[in-house]
């Protein structure tokens, strides 16, 4: 019962962060196709969101290794 | 049984907070491209924004914590 | 039981609250992009959102926390 | 079981709130970057429609503390 | 099980509530933004819907009460 | 169990009602902001739809009290 | 379990006849808002299409009464 | 269990049939509006297609009510 | 049990040949509003296709019946 | 067991015929309102396209059938 | 349970090839009202995406026949 | 038990199957329509795109069929 | 039990994996229709792309298999 | 029981990066139909966006493979 209750978790993060980082990295692309010269800052805001997003669930996989390994 | 409720708790926030942060992001990377010169003002307001998204799913995270080291 | 109970209330809570204040804040940095002369305007409106929106879900997390503390 | 049915009421009312308290706001936010004198009108109509949306889903918390303290 | 029944009917009048209401003031909202001199006219076909929405969920929730205290 | 299908159709019945009063008065709304002068008939329009929306749900909520009070 | 049976029938009825109900009263209300010499052809086409969208339903609302009243 | 069967089925046929329904009425209200002279052919093609769309969920109510009265 | 399996296929015939006449039916009106002349070879392509949609609806009906009459 | 099984495979595929059916049906009228000299063609891609979206539907209906007749 | 197994995979097939072939049927349909010139190329093509899409459901038919003669 | 599980892999991946190959040649068939002398390359383009949709779902097929005769 | 899980997990990834190759390979085949000069980067990008795209699922079948070799 | 949380785990993390993969390399595609000078800055983009979005979802592969071979 752990760890179905692990794999849901962290199921549902690794789902939430793919699809979250892909938005913000594709509006960097776009952004770049747009305007070539605006590449450095695009690349700082990308790197600092995708930081950002995934704050949360690796909280979320470290919650689900605690689980794993302490049973 | 508390470790499943504890994981749909968590892992909706997790959910919730990726795509929201994801949201914010891509906005400011957009008007980042649009207009290069209200670059700080972005940053500020997204960093703020961020800040103010996660607050509620950090208590989520909090609450399944105290869950996992007191059962 | 309870504690089931609480992680879905406190659940759904967080994943309202992070997707509405989201709509705010980007709606917001959308506004600053366009008119940068509005950006004191704009930041008020979006603290006082912030609040509004998170007035219920935090009662929630109080609703919550007393059935953990109290079980 | 009660709880139960307690967490479910506020967890839906919670979540109404926030999302029809966010589309408010943002129209409102809208509205100052598009016409920033009319902002005193729009404030004023954003916080009479906050009281307005919140009327019902502050019922459901009351209700939901009754369950909580009474069973 | 009468108390899950009541928050089930609570819980989706009030969701149905926020959203309906919400989406009453946001036209209202916008209609101001467009023309400031038909706030008046606006602002009172806002609250006689808001009435009319909340006939009906106002009904659900003496529903509930009902079986709340008579139970 | 009669209480439970009593919610049931009450709730959705007050979920129905809402949104479709409220898609009925935006629009109302819509069509004052861009016509003032055919504000009346689009009133008239406004109360006779609310009134032929509003027929079904009513009866479903009769059926919910004559359970209520007959069990 | 008739009961839930007539309650299911009752409310998908009523969702469906009250969504159906708006989509045509709000079609008349945009119709009048640009057209207003055609309110009376507008008119009378929205009675007849709510009598025939309720047609249906009421039918639904008669199956539920008998299955109340016989049981 | 046979009146659970027959109210799942009556329930989506009033269902498909009011949405089904008010699709054909309101487009042939938004055609009286923009081309008030092509109103009788409209009305024809309305009153043809509703009669079309109503045959199938006709028929499901004669099940439903054959089911209801030999049980 | 045989009449739930009927009463599933029947419900999801009606449903869908109701929406699929309706989608073919309002194309049919508007294209009556927009090129009046066309309208004989629009309703014969409408009578046409309404009767391809039904046929397979119908076979499910005679199913459902066979099934009613044979237990 | 049977029965269930038939009538779901068989409602699958009347849902699915039907709704595909309608989309070509109506791009085909679409077609004939923009360019009513096109007519033939249309109308024969259309009989093709009925004739092989129906293909796999009839299969299932046999499917169920031969399940029908054969218990 | 083995023909539960068999007309759930039919089933999802015959829904995924309607709905698939439908999409290419129709472009081809929109393509030929655009450009009456290219109707052979576009027959061709459609002929072959429908033998492309149908290729795997018919698989799925052919594992449905052998369950339900073998058991 | 096995088959229900093949059942499900391979109705998943045929619903899969058929509307990603639908995607790609309704936009091939709308490219031949918009630039009938780009024919050659498109085609060629729809061969791989559809071999490497394919690639999976037939081992899916495979894995379905190695479980259907070693039972 | 080992079968089912094997077949949700290979089922999931292969209705992801032809639903992501086939965004791709419509965006390179409008590409390649919009600009037929740049047919040789944007076929190199799909290939990369559907190599990066299937790496998960790949791994996901070859999980499948150890089970279904191993049990 | 493990096995069938591990199939869910990897099962969401693959549709998961399935999905944001294609969502970044059909934008890149589209960047380079847009402006084939800025090729080399796309594509370096989309690498490391991919190995972003990957990041998570290789952490469940290893997550589920861990319980694989530790039962």
């Amino acid at each position: 019962m752990e760890l179905l209750a692990a794999a849901i978790a962290i199921g549902l993060a690794a789902l939430g962060a793919s699809i979250g980082n892909a938005w913000v990295i594709q509006r960097t692309s776009e952004g770049i196709a747009r305007q070539p010269e605006a590449r450095g800052a695009l690349q700082t805001t990308m790197f600092i969101g995708v930081g950002l997003i995934e704050a949360l669930p690796i909280l979320v996989v470290v919650f689900a290794f605690i689980i794993l390994f302490t049973r």
